[in-house]
């Protein structure tokens, strides 16, 4: 079938799904959940056939470790499904009512977006996460896995699509693309599609985002800094910038440049040089850097890379202002941290860096949804309006206005007969 | 000056603008309220000209009306910035705080969302509005006016920049653009500019988000539907459809199409046909209406027009449901309506109709960001993200989140050593 005639069958569904009882959401989600785990070894045989083939393709290892899907990642999902059924239904809540007048009322209640595109990297779990998010908070969803994973993910559509249109969920909720031809459709679908959340390579993304009259929700640049001010502790500052950059470098938190101020330059830089030179990163910085260390002349390119390495740009600044305004002119609104001791400092620098995460003494590696509470993680945007920073269920919701009235019309109260009360009522929409 | 250097000043505004006390934007309002009954005569000198020049060109009559900008309608744009100045300061508001472990801490703050570009209509008194509306939700703005009011805005925007200016807010945190090609210009920025919200006739809506990668918050269609359902009050039915069609039919929220239940056609469609015939409206209808009325038949694109006029089309429908479809497919998700007894059918109708905006049995034209309570309206959005329906100030904020450590890396609660603790706390953001 053609991606359109999928898309068109997702609105359908959404329309359903955005009404349906909570109840028949978790029986769905425990229905897929059980089918899961009833049928794990067709999963895990499809997974062999994808293992099979991406070694004969030479995948590295790292991402052959994140494409397996075996035991202890199917708990996890199952797991995580189960904290969803837990939970309450985030559809139809009551986040605001207004008496308007007597006898008329008004109500700002949660719902789904509607159908939400969500295109993800290798790992077939994400998968079953995302939907199982969707399901919950009503949403339909087209996803689009990593090509690696196809078998995998084709067994895990199957088992959910089946399990939970069994369980009462609208025909053609969820769907599945499986080629890059299908997500170039997929973006000029404005008629059927809301949210496109895309989740890749920066390059990817930002093809996505230029490309496509939808909304895009997600991040295409994680250009992180950290900023050590005067006065930092220096052990504090070197284990901060190093865990930030060495920790894990190939994620969207990780430590891009880091800033020094002036005053603290002479103490601090040879530390770090030591202790990241350890960790094998590479360092280039600024003259006033290489007035202190021997690291080679960054470019001005350096100022605006995302390495995703073991690579380090270091500048040292004059003021706190001077920090602040390179971060908003280089970085990329993901993450920046300032390590100072100086309450002042660090109020200045996070009313003013403009970021989604800003940090004061700890590590940019903390933005992450699951660290921050918010349960399973759709992405982290960039933008600024709906979400920023870690985007869990939360992101996935909107709301409608309901009013309910006994015959109102507005002309008495454009004459001035009648008047709006408007007051605050308590208590949910009763329909 | 180009466009482009003067959003860039807006942009560098919007940051320090950002991080500005609550009590010198209040201030500032002060300083602009204080500034406009001072010059009262020079403002309503310029609007003069306007008035002059715009009489010569023919200008309608309705649109004179709301170009003049006189004593009234000062003293109402001067009682908007007292209530502004009476609101608390809404950005640096904490909406949620998680302890992640001991020392260190998560919060969420509301902030503005930076630089706006506002495109809105003839009236003058919108720019006051609107541009204290963006002072004290913290974010800059590009004004562009309706050209028959160019004299009296350029009037407002002086005042407005050298009374806030004068009273601490940074410099060319308000910008006036004069010209369709400035617009042009604007649409282009997305480097400095993060949101647009455009107000005007539908085709100029319609072409500003198609032509910018900005986002855009507004709507381009109000396609308003009542839906008389089966067992309706036949007076409060007749009395709805003629209040929404015909008490203002120029603006978004008036009806467009009716849609009635078949059972109760034969009752209800002779007593709807005289009411409006009543108030000039012309009729067209579906083969069923014209089986009981007798109106020319509607053709297939009268579903999908908003006639803004006194027009309206009606449609015999079988069921709720075919009623509900309807509005799914030819609606514009801005405002839909039921009258109905049956509280079950209400629920199904607000349920499943995809609007911002879903009544029972009241009027469309209650969609309003002053009727709602919202304080000044900016625009009413028909998009899903980020703010739906009437949008008043909270549309014009989003969030950073900060998170204040104790020198913490990320590591230990990698390796398991160290388990975040993820409490829900009360009280505000520190710093």
């Amino acid at each position: 079938m053609d991606i359109k005639t999928l898309a068109a069958q997702a609105k359908d569904a959404a329309i359903a799904l955005a009404a349906l009882n909570g109840s028949v959401k978790d029986k769905a989600l425990d229905a897929v959940a059980e089918a899961l785990l009833t049928n794990k070894e067709a999963i895990f045989a499809a997974n062999q056939e994808d293992l099979a083939r991406s070694e004969k393709e030479g995948l590295a290892a790292p991402l052959m470790k994140r494409l397996k899907f075996d035991d202890k990642k199917l708990n996890t999902v199952v797991a995580g499904i189960r904290d969803l059924t837990a939970m309450d239904d985030p559809v139809g809540v009551t986040q605001r009512a207004t008496e308007l007048d007597a006898g008329l009322t008004l109500y700002r209640v949660s719902c789904p977006i509607g159908v939400i595109g969500m295109i993800f990297e290798s790992r077939p779990d994400a998968l079953v996460q995302i939907s199982s998010l969707c399901l919950k908070s009503g949403n339909a969803v087209l996803l689009k896995g990593g090509s690696e994973a196809k078998e995998t993910n084709r067994a895990l559509y199957t088992l959910i699509k089946e399990a939970s249109e069994g369980a009462g969920l609208p025909a053609g909720w969820i769907q599945l693309l499986e080629t890059r031809q299908d997500v170039a459709e997929m973006l000029g679908l404005d008629e059927y599609i809301d949210l496109i959340i895309p989740r890749g390579s920066n390059s990817f993304v930002r093809h996505i985002m230029d490309n496509s009259n939808i909304p895009v929700m997600g991040h295409a640049d994680g250009i992180c800094h950290v900023y050590v001010d005067q006065g930092a502790d220096i052990a504090m500052a070197v284990d901060i910038a190093v865990d930030a950059k060495t920790q894990y470098v190939a994620v969207c938190n990780a430590l891009e440049t880091l800033l020094v101020h002036e005053s603290i330059a002479k103490d601090y830089l040879p530390r770090m040089k030591e202790a990241m030179e350890a960790k094998g990163v590479e360092l280039v910085g600024c003259e006033k850097t290489r007035a202190v260390i021997d690291v080679p002349a960054a470019t001005k390119a350096d100022w605006d890379t995302e390495y995703l390495s073991l690579k380090l740009s270091v500048k040292v600044v004059d003021s706190l202002e001077t920090a602040i305004d390179h971060i908003n002119r280089h970085g990329s609104g993901h993450t920046d941290s300032i390590v100072t001791p100086d309450e002042d400092a660090a109020r200045r620098f996070l009313s003013l860096v403009d970021a989604a995460n800003v940090f004061w003494n700890c590590s940019t590696r903390f933005s992450d949804g699951y660290v921050f509470g918010l349960g399973a993680e759709v992405g982290i945007a960039t933008g600024k309006l709906h979400a920023r920073g870690p985007v869990g269920m939360e992101g996935l919701l909107i709301y409608k206005y309901k009013l309910l009235g006994s015959g109102q019309t507005i002309e008495p109260y454009s004459t001035g007969e009648k008047h709006y009360t408007h007051r605050k009522l308590d208590g949910d929409c009763p329909v």
